[in-house]
């Protein structure tokens, strides 16, 4: 059944990173070890964790002065026999960080799963290629947009918002995160009346889009919700997948019945990536267990906007969830918040053609509305996939022209 | 239906914490406001985020200092009408905490629902009175301890280390929380042996031992597995809440036919609750939403072990879960890790009477084994409830005199 591997940072008290990790290979398996006797070793020794590796790293000043005391700064990388848990992420996430997460300055940085282990996760139902079939779209990174102030709006504000988005050639719409059920824009009527509406700018501008309804209420109720959307028509899903749990996105991925992409927003992801210190880093938490679990699409925030983080880290994220896997499909990458036409080649050459480009103001507060910002970001990505400057495709593109003036065009780096 | 307020503590570059808390109240509600025409502000009145109170607190030259700048330290305090959520935690969650739990140094620190959002959620199915008549034990603290060393063991030994415990005079008993589905003692297996030998053991001790199972697998079979734990016997749950997510235990709680105390493990919970920075404070994770999805036992690390909480936050925890409520019962706070009995006039000074005392290595480490381990704690609860000090019962008390001698004894400050 293989194992578990896990690599944590930590800024350790005791100075003495071999016993730490020796410590919690056991500590987090089967207690104790060098005073049993022989007979108890022989019946254990399948269920023993194992220290991989452990590096010291450069002490951290800033961290020791904030910290109080001097503390050793290092990876340790312990795995665990899948012998000792059920396959599935509340049993490995507790076996490798539940009680450890709570023991001082440690931080669950990487995390990989035997290839037997891997197997019993699903992964992306579509993930990138899936996704590229379902639109037709093979050769640029993929265009998303986000409905703005619809809580309180009624289905009228909603299906116009959608189709200026629409016919300015977004590939894909995403519900805000914080729309939840509520009675002028319900559910069931946003997935039929933007099923209408995309039908109609298909028949226009001859590409889908597709529009991800975002899952919400109580953990029971979703795959039937699920269901349904599919049923009524839906063609993608958002789903806040850190508020109720990986193993709930898994259970919808694993759903035969829900043949439509999932896109998981990383809502409250901060609460446990933020700090240097302690936590579960990004690559971890918005990357591979969500790919796992099958996200078609992971959100997280991009090096570049108002809301950003660092860029290894975004970097961090979508590797993981692109990197080759001889078990999982890659799902798609999408860097959001403060995204405008300007930034398109930067997260070109640092996401590459498999990603998504996502915007909300960068598209709605274009001077020529939803319709010219999506119009904008399309002209933008197909300079950036040509290497042509944006400058240069401004001088014939009247959007992006637009959208550079108001918000200013940064080169790649 | 009200509201929900949110407390944030943040570290801020800016400075203007008015404008900041301005911009969280409109930016996770309408999102603008100042230039909206009077026909939408009447339209989006009843969705739009209130600023409850700012408070700034004296800088934190510390934090400043890791986090490189000058930062304006203080407490914000927002309420979102209930009218934009359904009444679901992950909805709740996503609202106050999703996409803000990215936006830099800032922790969620409290979470305050109006009554009839409260009302929504079911709280303790049993609490602290209904434990209490479950045990028939009225005035003093409960004593828990913990299996240790089960995994890779049989059933015997299993049933034999239930049965010291027992014997000794615990209360509760609870699996190790990274004991899962195995061949040796499985779910259903450990439940018919414990209530076997918990009925002999009453019958010598004239007592009653609940024993906590740990419930795991995935999260769509966890009902059913429940109500199955029932109708075997099972008389109480382990659970690992932060691992599936607090509506998942919610809707354990919510099943009537789930008729046995749900014991919550903090298990991940440092991972969003160790940072002063960024997370959610352990009162919110472990305490409120725990008690509101329905954990009638809440476990934490105590002040006192190895792996050890600030006494605020442990204070702080245990407050959550009982506080005076005119909707939820009072759920038993467990200050656990690390406890011997010599700490037990400590925690009972601190938690007070409604707690319970945990032990594993304090009571299975006993010279006189498991059983004579117990019976030291349920001797340092006697004197620690008529007022006697440690050392003066220890004259009458062996097993409290040896276990003095082993971890020695503190007295309450």
């Amino acid at each position: 059944m293989g194992k578990v591997t896990a690599t944590y940072l930590v800024h350790d008290k005791k100075g003495n990173l071999n016993k730490k990790a020796e410590d919690i290979a056991l500590g987090l398996t089967v207690g104790s070890w060098t005073n049993l006797p022989q007979l108890e070793k022989d019946q254990l020794e399948k269920h023993k964790g194992t220290v991989e590796s452990v590096t010291e790293l450069e002490s951290d000043s800033a961290a020791d002065q904030y910290l109080g005391s001097s503390r050793t700064k290092g990876l340790l990388k312990i795995s665990y026999p899948a012998a000792n848990f059920s396959p599935d992420l509340p049993a490995i996430l507790t076996t490798v960080f539940g009680k450890l997460s709570l023991d001082g300055e440690i931080k669950l940085v990487d995390l990989e799963l035997g290839k037997s282990l891997a197997q019993q996760f699903p992964g992306p139902k579509f993930g990138v290629d899936g996704i590229r079939e379902k639109l037709d779209v093979y050769n640029r990174p993929l265009v998303m947009s986000i409905f703005k102030g619809v809580l309180g709006k009624d289905l009228e504000f909603f299906k116009e918002q959608l189709r200026q988005q629409s016919l300015g050639g977004v590939d894909l719409v995403k519900d805000d995160e914080i729309l939840f059920e509520n009675p002028l824009t319900p559910f069931e009527e946003r997935i039929t009346a933007a099923k209408q509406v995309l039908s109609e700018t298909e028949t226009i501008t001859g590409e889908k889009t597709l529009y991800a309804v975002n899952l919400t209420g109580r953990s029971r109720n979703l795959r039937d919700k699920a269901r349904r959307a599919v049923e009524l028509g839906a063609n993608a899903l958002l789903f806040n997948v850190l508020s109720y749990g990986p193993d709930i996105l898994q259970e919808l991925a694993e759903d035969k019945e829900i043949s439509v992409p999932i896109m998981a927003h990383p809502a409250l992801a901060g609460a446990a990536g933020s700090s240097a210190l302690y936590g579960i880093s990004y690559s971890v938490l918005l990357g591979k267990i969500l790919r796992w679990s099958g996200a078609d699409l992971g959100l997280f925030p991009s090096p570049y906007g108002s809301v950003a983080l660092k860029r290894e880290e975004a970097l961090g994220i979508s590797n993981a969830l692109t990197e080759e896997s001889a078990v999982h499909r890659a799902a798609f990458p999408v860097p959001s918040a403060g995204i405008h036409p300007g930034l398109v080649p930067q997260l070109f050459s640092d996401f590459g053609i498999n990603s998504v480009i996502n915007a909300g103001g960068g598209i709605h507060g274009h001077p020529d509305g939803a319709a010219g910002g999506a119009r904008a970001f399309r002209q933008a990505v197909d300079a950036a996939v040509s290497g042509v400057s944006l400058d240069v495709a401004a001088l014939t593109n009247k959007e992006l022209g637009t959208a550079l003036e108001l918000w200013g065009g940064v080169a790649a780096k």
